[in-house]
């Protein structure tokens, strides 16, 4: 346990906080529920970035930006979409400050500088790209349009948590136009699963794909689609989300397209989107009593050799086989970090690249250069081992995967061990309270239910499984038919 | 000449804005000011961002985030600082919008939720970042801070241009705490030789690096170093600037650090950016009258290959030997694009990537199938040429670092003939208004001569060059004595 780190059991909530703080990964501003990104932390944003990025790419999608601002009468057009997010706004009013009169050095919003309209900074994008579209489309030959957008987004959030909520954070969001409904429903669920295959692969963060209750989906969405993980307090997180839209976007900025037959009709839209949330679930998901705990494959450094040494001499000699090694490593495709200072002794070290997560830890002193050998420090069980030198990075390598294995391997026994079923509300209260986690259970597919069940013991409907199987069964609530069992969990 | 574009000598402006959307690169939105980068143009700044991204690490710095909003009251720490961006401030006075009620589905601002104090976009974020470094750094042992930030940021424009002066722009920049004047300074000048070197390698875009006279400093800044480039009709466009901050901002956040002798002192700081403008500098650089014109380096696609063809049966057979070739040429890493569209015709096809500047263009058609042959075009010199289909990836290669070179030897020829000394004031006005350009010349060093050349004749000094011999002089307006010749022009 890593000292002054509270446990998991005793406080969770604290000891993710204090993982974001000691790993370095990010902190709050002077500015209310905004966050700095820490350069530690936005090394790992930029590897899921990368990722992800180049998923996108393979999948036909391009990148482009789009404006900042929404103008008012814009952001209102599709009515469902603006009602969702109205109460979430930053509103830009003014485009100029001054001088104070009154209080010279100060500034004062300058009231002849108000806008006419008042802009909106996007909470998402439909409305704008929307707007946009519409000068793009006009011909079927036009479509599809496969675009993505890497951009900053503001939800005003009264209570944040680092990576988990906050008023601004960094996301993609994917913005297509298709000719088709079948079309744009491939397109969904296509995302939808580019999405937890990344999470699986490279967060190594199993994830439950499936559709959400009507009550949960995306404001202006027909249906949407997610990813849901569960985090090491029985909660689930939702780490992706792929949007239906319809035809919801093309009517309401009026964008139609000629048809190979000579018709007009309303385009077909999706849109689709990941955020900084999932370096909160990356972090819930494999981290220990120690500290933060990654996936090799996500970690800016996946090496971090530390020198032993007593003196000047010693210290010469192991810092130079150690430089060959990292050499000898990094021409394996594998990222070291040698951390040779002075000003730090190794024990402190240990402990720091322990509470960053490091995947691997190679130490060496005197003895072992001798002798040939170096001790290998695994993050994720703990485990030394004294290795020979010989074929180092072969071997790096081969423990490297089985780590990002292993995390996987364990995040999924840990949900199975989590996921129960409940055949009464009775019984799912009861699972809920002391066990928590995901539940399986009957729903008669009202919102009303949904609503009760939320309102009297929190839980939600996290998603209609895409994989679960038909089964005739009686909504735990109300007793009325149902032919699927829906997951249920307490969430972030 | 491309069909309705006009030529740069009829209307160099209008050519500009025509390039710049027929290229596909970016256009107006709804926002005032606020453009949509589409995905041709993104291509290219992502090129952009790869390459500066790299030479960015390369020298030791990471990437970090910081958030988009000021708090006022930090904003107006730094006063010069303040007082400079004051006037082009987006505020942010609100954060919620309301059902109006006196107009169903319209939403007004919720005057409930005025915030206490206004939050102002960021147009650049000294005040922000400096505010965070205070918890960052305690003792030398902190020190540097090497941090870079990948953002968008908001000046307030009345008049706005495409990529070159727009409300909303993305841009990087570097935040560098010291704990000497010497580090600062030589990072101030490191920084912009890797803008330097960017401009010159990657954009084949000559540059003169120098300093600012005081006048046209960043707001804050002791000194700003520039890089500053020649576009086609002879007027200069600040490319890149670095910053020597001195310890303005240190003093203004109170920033101090214990030295290892155990004394206060305040950090010295820099900071350093270039923007989506090195779009428009890029565009107007090597651009003709048939449209974009780019660099091999920096284009989305290095190649274009369009089959000709009559009929399936030689379409197949045209295309599928394409196939092979890009794969060739995609083994050699050359970036491919395959347009075999049925569509459009051969000549919608080379007329549009003319347009949009693809290097080399690939055309084959059954004879030249037949003859094992292949014709490549050259987007630079618009010479065409029939090769051998044999050791085709070398050849392409070849000719992409001809073409590379021979861009950049091309724009420094232009920017020497249209560089000129001027020994009196009548000589100069007269180089300017018939010759346009940069005009070296002699100057008193006063803000005053500064201020009245630009009113009289609209030229600003871009920049005291490095370079630049010492040379005993009088300054051409006032008769003072000067030391070396400075480098005027009118600009962007």
């Amino acid at each position: 346990m890593a000292k002054g780190l509270p446990t998991r059991e005793e406080d969770y909530s604290q000891w993710y906080n204090e993982i974001v703080g000691r790993a370095d990964l990010a902190e709050h501003s002077a500015v209310r529920g905004c966050m700095v990104i820490k350069p530690y932390g936005y090394a790992i944003w930029e590897k899921m970035q990368a990722q992800l990025d180049k998923m996108f790419k393979e999948t036909g999608h391009e990148n482009a930006y789009f404006p900042l601002f929404v103008p008012k009468s814009l952001f209102e057009a599709e009515e469902k979409n603006a009602e969702g997010f109205a109460k979430e706004c930053a509103v830009v009013t003014h485009y100029r400050l001054k001088t104070d009169p009154d209080n010279p050095g100060k500034l004062i919003v300058d009231e002849n500088a108000k806008l006419e309209e008042e802009l909106v900074v996007r909470p998402t994008s439909e409305a704008i790209i929307w707007n946009t579209y519409k000068g793009w489309i006009q011909s079927y030959r036009d479509l599809p349009i496969l675009v993505n957008q890497w951009a900053n987004v503001v939800r005003w959030e009264m209570r944040t948590r680092l990576f988990l909520r906050t008023a601004e954070f960094l996301w993609q969001e994917g913005h297509t136009a298709h000719a088709t409904k079948e079309e744009a429903l491939t397109e969904t669920k296509l995302m939808v699963e580019v999405y937890a295959k990344f999470a699986q692969e490279w967060m190594a963060m199993p994830v439950i794909q499936g559709v959400k209750s009507e009550s949960e989906r995306f404001a202006g969405a027909e249906d949407t689609y997610c990813i849901e993980a569960m985090m090491q307090d029985g909660k689930a997180l939702q780490a992706g989300t792929s949007h239906f839209l319809g035809q919801n976007f093309a009517e309401a900025f009026d964008v139609k397209f000629a048809t190979k037959e000579g018709t007009q009709e309303y385009v077909w839209a999706t849109s689709w989107g990941v955020s900084t949330r999932l370096m909160g679930a990356l972090i819930m998901t494999h981290s220990d009593d120690n500290g933060l705990v990654l996936p090799p494959k996500l970690a800016p450094y996946q090496v971090v050799m530390i020198p032993i040494y007593k003196g000047e001499e010693q210290k010469e000699a192991v810092v130079a086989r150690m430089k060959e090694i990292k050499l000898e490593l990094e021409a394996a495709g594998i990222s070291v970090k040698l951390d040779d200072r002075d000003s730090h002794k190794p024990g402190w070290k240990f402990a720091e690249y322990e509470v960053k997560g490091v995947p691997i830890r190679i130490a060496m002193g005197m003895r072992d250069l001798e002798a040939g050998n170096l001790e290998l420090a695994r993050r994720d069980t703990l485990e030394k081992k004294i290795y020979e030198q010989n074929d180092i990075a072969n071997k790096v390598n081969h423990l490297l995967e089985n780590i990002q294995t292993n995390l996987y391997q364990r995040a999924i026994d840990f949900r199975e061990e989590k996921t129960h079923k409940a055949d009464s509300y009775e019984e799912f209260k009861t699972i809920l309270e002391k066990k928590g986690g995901f539940i399986y259970a009957h729903w008669d597919g009202t919102a009303e239910t949904e609503e009760l069940i939320k309102k009297e013991t929190k839980a939600t409907i996290r998603c209609l499984p895409f994989t679960a199987k038909k089964e005739e069964g009686k909504c735990m609530v109300t007793g009325k038919p149902s032919s699927q069992r829906v997951i249920f969990a307490k969430a972030y």
